[in-house]
């Protein structure tokens, strides 16, 4: 059965559910990033996902991308998989700016995080659910995910 | 037209040409690193090319993903594009190992690369075009890339 990690549970907020995913936000204002989790138990490598769920994936991670660096004028989309920390797998999607807090390094490991103060966490969740709204699964298909694609 | 960006030519040794992706060694002792570049002209982000070539990376990312996992017995695979620094697409496949140099941290940026010498990069070269043997294009299929999936 897939149950969303602790530390992932603990460090983002579920912004909602694509055919194959939770989509999360990290709780950290230093840079727009979204977690992707397929919800599939025990995968710790896209390639333990079948072919038909990795092609969902990567259509997921695109989207996300795509959405993400228009809105937010990204300098560049960083996309990773690393699973060092969290070995259960999860996609991070980072908007990086020349200006922001870490350009041009890695954000993992870099700064310690930068929790949202309550408005401000309102705010950004409701703008990235308008921002990926045609993509949430209604509740009834994200409980069948199975069936969806 | 597609140029394999200077700083990845200078970083890399070309292991061979994937349908979509030109296959590339990181001249880096300290990780078995494997880089994926799209043979296509300015693409910075995944979601640039084409919805069949965005699956066609996948496809090859999780080849190599797999194949690299399994032979190097890797603890977890850090799949990621980030673009920072070279804005050339191209999807970084490292192995990572409890007791490797970084570990849990990520790679880019935390050590400077050691290079292998003549007779071991060598043998990385030719033990990794084994290990990718059954995926690289023959030398006219590299050449007409777009006709390939």
């Amino acid at each position: 059965m897939y149950i969303l990690n602790e530390q992932l549970q603990q460090d983002t907020v579920m912004l909602g559910q694509f055919p194959l995913c939770d989509v999360l936000l990290m709780n950290d204002t230093q840079y727009p990033w979204v977690i992707l989790v397929p919800r599939r138990a025990s995968i710790r490598e896209a390639f333990h996902l079948s072919a038909d769920e990795q092609h969902q994936l990567s259509d997921e991670s695109a989207y996300v991308s795509q959405r993400m660096s228009d809105f937010y004028e990204a300098e560049s989309m960083n996309v990773a998989a690393l699973g060092n920390v969290v070995a259960q797998l999860h996609m991070h999607h980072v908007v990086r700016k020349l200006d922001d807090a870490t350009w041009p390094k890695p954000v993992w490991g870099a700064k310690p995080a930068v929790a949202y103060d309550k408005a401000a966490l309102k705010q950004q969740v409701e703008s990235l659910q308008r921002l990926f709204s045609d993509k949430f699964a209604s509740p009834e298909q994200a409980e069948n995910g199975d069936d969806l694609y």
